[in-house]
This record gives C-alpha cells, sequence and structure tokens, in this order.
C-alpha cells in the first residue's frame, strides 16, 4: 500500500494537540509528516522541523507560503493538518483547499458560521476532502454507540443528558495578564466563545454524530467565574431538538475534580446508552426492563461497524492517541479512495465531516448570542 | 425518657411511604402509633389498623374526625404524620394544627404556595412545629455535606448540577386508563407537576438544604413523553441562584436505567462535593488541585454534626429507612424540647421545615409557569 | 397475626450488634422484646431495661436465671437471641434449648465444632428451632445469587475468590493493654480465632449459603500484625471444595481503606456473580460471552425467591438492618409454623441453620489447625 | 538526537502483541525497524516485510541468521525485539547477545531458570542491556505507586494481594484440537506453565517492581478447567515474602466477566495503594484514617518521577500502548547512554531488567514445582 504524506500548520514545540495529531498517525503507520508551518517563531520551527526530521526546505514559515510550495510540488502533501489557535482555522483551511489540497482541521472548525459555509463551497469547488478531528468520535465505543443507535436498539430518542467538566483554567486564571494568557482565554485568538466552543462543540459534535439529532433551538446560560476571566467559563444550556427530543449541555473550566469528563447519556425509549470519555473503553447499554450492561471494547458481541476499529485485545485499554488514529485511519481511507478515482461520499467514512464542523460553530454562536440575550431561546438554521 | 405518640393520616395497605414512615419510627423507638385515618375504604383502615395494633376507637374514618378527637383527649397524639396523595396536604395538616398538634407532612407540601403561607401562618399562631419529609436530607452524608458546605470547605459557591432521573413510570404510561391511574400522574389528586413535584423539590430542597443558596430566576423545560402521559415526566430546568451561582436540574421518570438516581453536585471555588443517593453512604468530596476523596458515613474524619446520626459503623450500610428515622430523631426532639417548654427554633434541630415545604410548592409551581410561558425564565418571590 | 416475643442475652448499652438485632426485629414489627440478661452489671442492665421498657421482673441477672424463669412461664418467649462474646454463645443457647426455648444466636456459633454439634443433639431432642445470624445472607441480593445458582444460570461451578477486609482494629491495636482489651482479641473471650471466626466464618457460610459447595479441605496461613496483637488479624487460605472447585479466602482487620468490604465472586462455566456487601443493592451477574449486568434489588427481573424480600423499591436503598431483619422474618415465619403444629424443615425458610454455624465452627478451627502446622493442608471433616 | 534502529523476532501477521511492540516505539519516535526476522513461512514475512517498508535483504528467514548478519554490519541495529512464542526466547536472545546486540524480551523471559542466569551471564560478558517487557510496569500510576513506596507513604508492607483474571481462553478451550491450538496452550511451545506463567509473571513482576518484596516461598494450587485443556488455566497462591509480608496472587483465564483485569493491592502500615489495569490511568490511595483518594495520571500532585512519563494531559486516557512505550523510552535512554560511553546501571532506567526476567522464570516453576507436589510450600532461591 503506498504510503501517504502530510504537513501540519500549528502544533510547535509545547503544542499539545499537535503532537497527539502526529503520534495519532504514527500509530496508523501509512503517513509520513513531510512538512510543515510549525510556529511563527523561526527558531522553533527550526527546532521541531529537525526532531521530526523535515526537509529544511519543507519547513515554512507561514501557511500561506506552504500552501503555495506545496500545492506547486508534483509530489505534494496528501493533505494539511490544521491545529493552530481557533482564529487562523479558517485562512490556513482555505489556503490548502484553494490549492486542491485536502484537509484536516481541529475544531471549532473557525469562528464563524459564514466561514465555515466558505469553505464548504470552496472544498466543494475543488473537490476537496475536509475532516474535522472531534476526537470523541473516534474511540471504538462512540462508533458502537453510533451503530446501536442506527440499529434502532434503544428506540426513538427523547432525551439527551451531556456534560463535559474540566477544572484546568482555575490555576491559569489566577496567573493571567494581559501580556501573557493563554490564547483559548484571548477572544482575539480563540474567537467569542472560549469554553462553549472548545468543549461545548465536542458534546453538540458527539451527540449529533451519534444520534442524528438535529438542534432546533437552545437557550443558553455562560458563566465567567474568577477574578482574572475574559470568556465564558460555565456553560449550562436547555436544548430543543427537531422531532421533540431535548436535552440539556453542560460545560466547565472550572468544575473542581474533574479532569476532561465528557459524558453523554443517550435515552430512547426502548434503551439507553452512556458514555464516558475517561472510561473510553466501555458503553453502558440498559435495555427497558433489563439491568444495565457494561459492555466492554473489543468484546465479540460489538457490532461489526465499531469492531473493525479495535487495535488491542478487550481488558487492554484504548486511550485518546488510539480516537485520533481511527479518525485518521477513516480519513486516509477517503483520501486512498479518492486518488483511486472512486467516488467518494465523505459521510460514509466515520470521520467527522466539515459539515459537523459547520454545525458546531453555528451551535456556540448561538450560544453565545442566547447569553448575551439573557440566556433567552434562540433558533438555529 | 417519656415515649412520644403519633397519628397517621393515609398510609393504608399497599402505600409504599407511609410504611417507610412508621418503620422509620419504630427504628428510633422512642414513639408510638396511636392513631389514624389510613384509608377512605372502611374494611381497609379496619385491616390496617388490626394489623398495626391501633385501638378501634381511635381508627378515624377522616382526617377531620381524627383531628377533632384527638385534640380533645388529654392523651393527645404528639404529632399527625400526612401521606396521602398531595391535594389533600393542606387541609389535613390545617385541621391538625388548629387543634394544636405538630404535623409531618410529606412533600411536595401542598399545592400551591399560597396554600402552604396559610400552613405557616396557622402553624406560627397555635405555636406547632412543622417537618417535611424531605428524605434525602436524612442521610448521614447529607448532614455531612451541609456541614463541610458551613464549614467553608469548598468556599463560595459557582455552580449546582442536580439530577433525579428514574424509570418507573414507563411501564405505568401503558396501563393508565381515565379509571385505572396512579393518582401521582392524576391532577385532581397530584397538583400541575409530577416528575416536577415528585422529585425535582427532592433536588430543589437538597441543594437549599445543603448550601443555603436560594433560587432567583429559572427556565423549565416539562415534556410528556409516552402516549399515557397528562402530566410532565422529564423535566430541564436552568437556574439562577441570588449571589451569582448558577445551574441545571434535571428529573425524569421515563430515564431507561435509572431506578431512583438523585445525584447533587455542588462546585465552589475550593471544593467540589458529590452526593448520590443510591450510594448514601458515600460523599465524594474534591479539594482543589487534590485527588478526588471518597468518604464513608461512620469514619472518624465526619464532623460531629453529621457523626451523630450514625447508627452502625461504617462499611455495614444505612439505607433509606434511616435516613426518614434520622429526620424523626430531629423533630422528636423538637417535641420534646417544645413539651419541656423550651424555646425551639425549628432550624437548629435538622429536619426540613415547613419554610423549605413551602419553597419546594414555589419551585415548582414556577417550573410549571416557565414551561407553560415556554421555558422562559420567571422569578421567584 | 398474634404477635410473638422473645428476649436477648447480652446486648447491653454500647454492644453494637444487639441494638442491631433489636431495631431489625422492630422494624418487622412483628416480635416484642420482653425480657432479657443484658450485662453482667447491674446498673448497667437496669438502664437498658428501662430505655427499652423492660419489666424489671424479666430482667435476669445472667441467662441461667433467665432461662430458668422463661422456661417456666405460660407465656414464655419465643425466642431467644445470643449476642453475647463468643466463648458464652455455647452455655447460653444450651440453656434455653434445654427449656424448650428456640434460639438465634450470633456468628461464630460456638467456640469448638464439638460444642456445634452437643448444640444439634440438644436442639434435636427438644425440638427447637435454632438460626445464626449470618447477616449477609439475609440480603435481598444474597437470595437472588442464591437462587440464580439454584436456577443453574451460572452452570458448574469452577472457582470462587471470598475477601472481607476491615481497618478497624489498626487503631485498637495501639490502645490495647492487658487490662483493657476488646473481647474479640481475647482469647479467653473469643476463642481461637480472630479474625478467622469473626470474618472469615462469614466468607465461609456465604459462598456454602450461595452455592453449597462444601469445603474438603484447606491451607490456611494467619498473620499477627502490630505489636498489640495476640490473635490473627490477617487470613489467607487456599480452598479446594468437594466435586473439584477451588478458591481462595482472605479477611483482615489490618486493610487500610477498606471498612466492611465482604466481597464473594463465583466463577461458573456459564456465568459469574459478584456480591459486595457495601452495594448491597446490587448483584453483578456476567453470563458467558456477554457484557456484565448489574442487577438491582427491587427490579422487576429478580427471582420470585429474592423478590419476597424486597422491602423499598428499587434505587432506595437497604442496609443491614433490613438483611437482619429478613433472617428474623424467616425465623419467625418457622417458629409460627411450629407453633401451628406443622412439620418444620429449617432449610425450608431461608435463615442460616446451627448446621451452617457448626460448618462455620469447624472452618475457622481448621484454619487456625493448619496455620500452627505451617499453613499446610488440612481436610475438613 | 540521532535515531536508533531495531529488528525484531516474531510478531509475524496476525500476531497481536509484535504489533503493539511496533506501535509503542514509533509513538516514542526515535527508533526505526530496519530488520527481521518475522516469521518461519516465507511469504508471511515478506508480506509484512513489504507492509513495514524493511529492505528485504534485512528481512530474514531466522533469527539466528538475522543475529549473524546485523552482528556484521557496521550499521547494526541497536537492538533485538523477540516477541516469539516461549520457548523460543532464550535461544533467540542468546543470539543477538553474543553478536553484543541488545534485547527487549516479552515475559516470560525463558522456559527455566537456568536459561536465564544463561543469558545474564552472557550479557554481561557482552557488556549488553537486556529489558523484559512486563508491560504493566510502564503504566504512568505503577511508576507512581513504586515511587509512593520508595518515599515510605504507606510505610511498611504487609499484606499484597495481586490479581489477573481474564476469560478469553474459554471459546478457545472447546477448539482446540491436537493439530490446531494455540500457542499458549502448548507445552512444546509454552513451557511448564501456562496462565501462572504468561499472566502470574506479571503479578509477581509488578508487585517486585513496585514494592521491592522478595517471595520466600508460596504453595500454589493450579487448575485445568474444561476439557481441552492441558495446562493450567487458574492459578491459586499463598505468598510469604522476606522479611514477614504475606500475600495471595490468582489468575485465571477462564474467569467469566473478566477482560484483563490486572488488579493489585499493597497494604502497609501507613496507607495502601490499589491499581487497576484496566483503568491504568488512575490509582488509589488510601492513608490511614483517612478518606480514599483517587489519583489522576497527569495530575499535579504526581511524583516528579512519575509524571515525566506524562503524554497527554490527565483525563485524556492512556492505554496499553503508551506503557509500552514508556518502557522503550527507558530502553532507549540507556541505549544512548551506553553509546554514549557513560555507565549505565539498568535499574536507573525504570524498564523491568533481566533479573526481573529471570525472578519471573524461577516464580512460575516454582508454582508449576508446588501444584505438582500437593500445592505444598516451596521455597525461592
Amino acid at each position: 500500500m503506498e504510503r501517504l504524506k502530510y504537513g501540519m500548520v500549528g502544533g510547535g514545540p509545547g503544542a499539545f494537540i499537535g503532537a497527539v495529531h502526529r503520534a495519532a498517525i504514527r500509530l496508523n503507520n501509512e503517513a509520513d509528516l513531510v512538512c510543515g508551518s510549525f510556529s511563527s517563531h523561526a527558531d522553533k520551527r527550526a527546532e521541531l522541523g529537525a526532531e521530526l526530521g523535515i526537509d529544511p526546505a519543507r519547513n515554512y514559515a507561514t501557511f500561506e507560503e506552504m500552501a503555495a510550495a506545496e500545492g506547486a510540488r508534483a509530489d505534494k502533501i496528501d493533505w494539511a493538518v490544521i491545529v493552530t489557535p481557533n482564529v487562523w482555522h479558517y485562512p490556513a483551511a482555505k489556503a490548502f483547499l484553494e490549492q486542491g489540497i485536502h484537509v484536516v482541521c481541529e475544531k471549532p472548525l473557525c469562528v464563524t458560521a459564514e466561514q465555515g459555509r466558505d469553505l464548504k463551497r470552496i472544498a466543494d469547488e475543488h473537490g476537496c476532502l475536509f475532516g474535522v478531528t472531534y476526537t470523541y468520535t473516534g474511540h471504538v465505543m462512540s462508533r458502537e454507540a453510533r451503530q446501536l443507535v442506527r440499529n434502532g436498539v434503544i428506540g426513538e430518542i427523547r432525551m439527551v443528558m451531556g456534560e463535559y467538566p474540566q477544572d484546568w483554567l482555575l490555576d491559569v486564571l489566577e496567573t493571567i495578564t494581559e501580556e501573557n494568557k493563554p490564547w483559548r482565554a484571548d477572544p482575539k485568538l480563540s474567537g467569542r466563545g472560549a469554553a462553549v466552543a472548545d468543549l461545548g462543540t465536542h458534546i453538540e459534535n458527539w451527540v449529533s454524530y451519534v444520534t442524528g439529532l438535529k438542534i432546533e433551538k437552545l437557550a443558553c446560560n455562560l458563566d465567567v467565574f474568577g477574578q482574572g476571566g475574559v470568556l465564558d467559563n460555565n456553560v449550562e444550556a436547555l436544548i430543543k431538538f427537531k422531532g421533540g427530543a431535548t436535552g440539556m449541555y453542560w460545560t466547565s473550566q472550572v468544575a473542581i475534580g474533574f479532569d476532561n469528563a465528557l459524558k453523554i447519556r443517550v435515552f430512547g425509549d426502548k434503551g439507553t446508552l452512556e458514555f464516558v470519555q475517561e472510561e473510553n473503553n466501555y458503553l453502558k447499554v440498559t435495555l427497558r426492563g433489563k439491568p444495565p450492561q457494561i459492555y466492554s471494547r473489543g468484546a465479540g458481541y460489538l457490532t461489526p461497524e465499531a469492531s473493525k476499529y479495535v487495535r488491542v485485545p478487550t481488558g487492554h485499554p484504548e486511550g485518546l492517541t488510539e480516537a485520533f488514529a481511527n479518525i485518521y485511519k477513516d480519513f486516509a481511507a477517503a483520501v486512498r479512495d479518492k486518488k483511486a478515482g472512486k467516488a467518494v461520499n465523505e459521510e460514509d467514512y466515520g470521520y467527522p465531516t466539515l459539515q459537523m464542523g459547520i454545525d458546531g460553530v453555528e451551535f456556540f454562536n448561538k450560544c453565545v448570542d442566547s447569553s448575551e440575550a439573557g440566556a433567552t431561546w434562540v433558533t438555529l438554521d
């Protein structure tokens, strides 16, 4: 099988998520990092490029330069990975799409839904694939949840309870100064939403990905706790889905005792699913009138649609990196089919699509709109 | 120590909660059931009276008769327990208070806040004590939670997440007919709210009891799922407390896989408390920057205010009956002090007060108001 | 239904277990405590007798006096409860049996298996019933486990893993003096075994009660940790059952972090059961090739043999007191049948029998024998 | 930093563990697989070599050929990874050591302790490093446990309870034929022990690695359940450590409901540690008289010795592959130091050493000895 090639925008020394993307792709062992625009600091990008074995000629200063140069090469990258602060997602993605280069972009996709729709238009124009790394859809048990819903196991969905508390911001809040703040806490780099964009979109996406439900309207309260806070760090929303289901979403960056506790419960009229990201090797499945069951990743009773992502046997934990790797496995499969001239419907491959990225941006902006209007109900387009 | 005497209104054969009240009082072994008005069916009340060893002369046909007769006796009961369907709480409580007889009443206290305020007026007039059996405040670890908040252990409270899912109604919904429905599903017996009144008030009360927070306003969505449904069976609310804390409450009677899963998390700026009713022998306490700790009922590190309610050593489970018994232990202490002529401030004894009962009725009515107005924000008085 | 009458030997002021027995019987509300020999201290027994409303004429100084006096009364007690330190179980039980009075006795039944067999002979001679309060067999989910095994749900049993760690002794060890030590740490009051007798017999009994397996031989290591220790406080045993199943039992009083953590796992060739006493409202049931299931006390899918013991609905916790109460409910049923002249096979009623008591004494003595011989294998009779 | 090079013996197509080793090394991104002897089937090794991009000239037919050829190259591999069935560990390791090539070998190290001591002699002679992939020592929280013990946090160790149940063999047992059996069930490939060697040594090693305790003697019962069974599939052992601590080890391949549930509890006189492999991101730490605490991988309160292995932030799960990768990270560090001419004490690097491998082989052979002698006590050398 031909090895694929990719480049990365962002993910410089010390950036957590860029390193995870690279590790995940290495885990799959079917694509190599051959170029990048890792940092605006020349020394930092040189350092990382050397560490990663990047040809200095392909270690670019800017994404514009990278897109132009790669677009012109015969052996150009198969896709670009974008892991910059949020505000640069749009221009960077655009630059690669316009060169006909496929894109994988971190969430939130961009800052406004308009940008997202623009990216969609450009991607369609240039026949480009586009994946959005909503990580948690990559877990085997997320795939199992999705398939169980599709198989009708839990029946018609009535309620969805989603939460995603963290507490890492507490310490950061106390040390933030105007000069020294993380980009996630800086509206100029992060956009209008902080927790709601960074974490809230994960809930919104996981629910949408697994259940297919579309939000009709929402009422959202954003809190800014702590003296150093500028953007929201606690988010509470009532949700009404098209078709009559309802739900509540909560996310926080100041919830003491919670590390990264995405937990989603989907209630149907025949059964309930519960997924907890920190225990990603399990899925709780309860059918009406029966005792709760703990499904284990890798077990023989999983659906084939989920089992095909299993890497190590049941009881041998997989984690975050495998979730990312599964998304890249899907994406690479689409890239290969595309290169082979096959018709590619991105929704068939399993990775979160550009449309899901747009939905996420729409979601968090509507949350901010609602909160600014007193947590009143706003309708989604 | 003088044994006390009480009577019961409601709680006839087959009524679950009346039996629990009697068992709890027996557990304390300081009061005897001497009279009752258990049922509107003569044969049923005769049967139960015989089983319980009630003097037939004090086995009354109606609460009016019981209140009048007991009020006239020299050896009258020390208190009346009211465990009827909701709509009769008010008239029954009123009847005893007007005879100067203390009252313990099931929640929700009554159907309208006006009724509640009226009861308060009458109780004050007649110098009567009044307890409301919000059961879950009776658990040792609820007392521990309250004391930890009072001791400042978790600092200033920022968020409160409360949930209380059940699934028992699912089967019932399918068999409901106009002639045959449980009183909880019948507005004529239950009042305007079902899940929100029966379960939602437990969340509201536990939070208020433990944290002292008062709700300023709320936005509430009530769902009626299933074809047999008349009243709400799924409740989702955004909460804003006076002083800036916020929260979300969810309760449901159609959440498959959940038995009676009251769970409340209180987040302060110094720590977090988590109480799960089904695991009532534990309390999760996390201080900022430290690992989560699992406090165990009966352990030596509990506060004295909680430890005094411990009945059996740590690791030997207590349950629902002990929670009720603790409330009755508190109430009996107040009754004894009252009989001894001491000044009694009901808030000092630990049992949920009439004011808390009124707050609960106010809460669920405002939830219904909000939902009827499209889940818009309503302010509490 | 006629109310029954019982008396108690031991259980004076401050004695934990006597109070639990009395509370459990009150919970059932079918028998009254009418006499006792609570303490060797005259003032203590007077104090408790007054508190419990015992006729001073039936508040006896010794169990010998009590047995003789009650045996001579027309309205004598239906049974005697024996909750003294271990060494007095045998003479006290004997005294009542010889008066034709049924007995309920705490575990371990007595100090030597010979004593136990003697009690059996006397009980048979006098037609007396005899229950042993191995508490944990009283939990609803222990009954469910037993019935599932009987129904063949887990197939033929291969392995049994039992453990019962506590840590309460640690503090006690440091304050023990020759003059001041708890009776459980005093061979003169407790017998040859401490943890092995107090806790080990609970494992042995639960396994025997639920599975019907009989121990063929065992190898047991007893440890005495801590400088104040005289008797064993940590017990480790390999077990071989008749028929080929094997297992391991561990119990400890010095296992930091464990309150009262009896946990037993029974592995068959079709499935596995796991019972954890501290979570007594649940039973984990896993069938081969299927996800683990969490059975909940009170749920509709329980066997009728277990469901009949359910007191409060699923999700409303029951605990230690209910477990005791269930045993007394069984015992009272046998007493009533006996009084009604029916043929009574004690094994049909559900309470742990005298034979189980004897088996427990045999078990712990063999453990001590094994340990004294260097933890070599010893065969049970 | 110079990239390192390694080769692999075994790990052909379909072999689970070889793929995990390669993935783990890719995750670290500091060494490349450049040669191998993956399979005795020419087509299989050709297929895998092509997939992995191995130069066909370095895709060897046998480990003997590979050792000789690599030993002769100027650019020879830095180490060989041995992931064959057990019986070939010894000759393969020997072949590379004799060429002066460092070795990483799967556990159990070999079949007899004599072989192990021979490897030690040869490794010392040739100045070779030797790591044994006892995977579970690689988890961050295993490192945390080790450091907490070293820091005296739990005091002097009294008891160790280790268990490692699986159930995968059940299905295999039913399909085993003389012609078709997994190598783990074939004494000719696996050696005298199956579960005891494959799983039991993991318990033995983790305990030794974390606590430093040495086993003085043991009594072990091996069961062969199921009709297809030849070797042990259930292991129960009593352990006495040098210095007075005791313990019990249990492992099984027929324990329905357990995937890969290594769980070890270490009890000291000041505290207790509990590690559960399937929840490898957590460590339960209980100090005497305090509530149990749940330590989370990545949290700020971890020891520096453990924190340095953290790859992704707390709450973002790491799993099996990271555990392997950590061992390889340690090993590569030692290799680099060795190449740089530094004195290398292998015990300082963190990876499990050859001596630990020998201890494991000694352990499982003594278990088999004991079982064959009727589960009597045998002393370790």
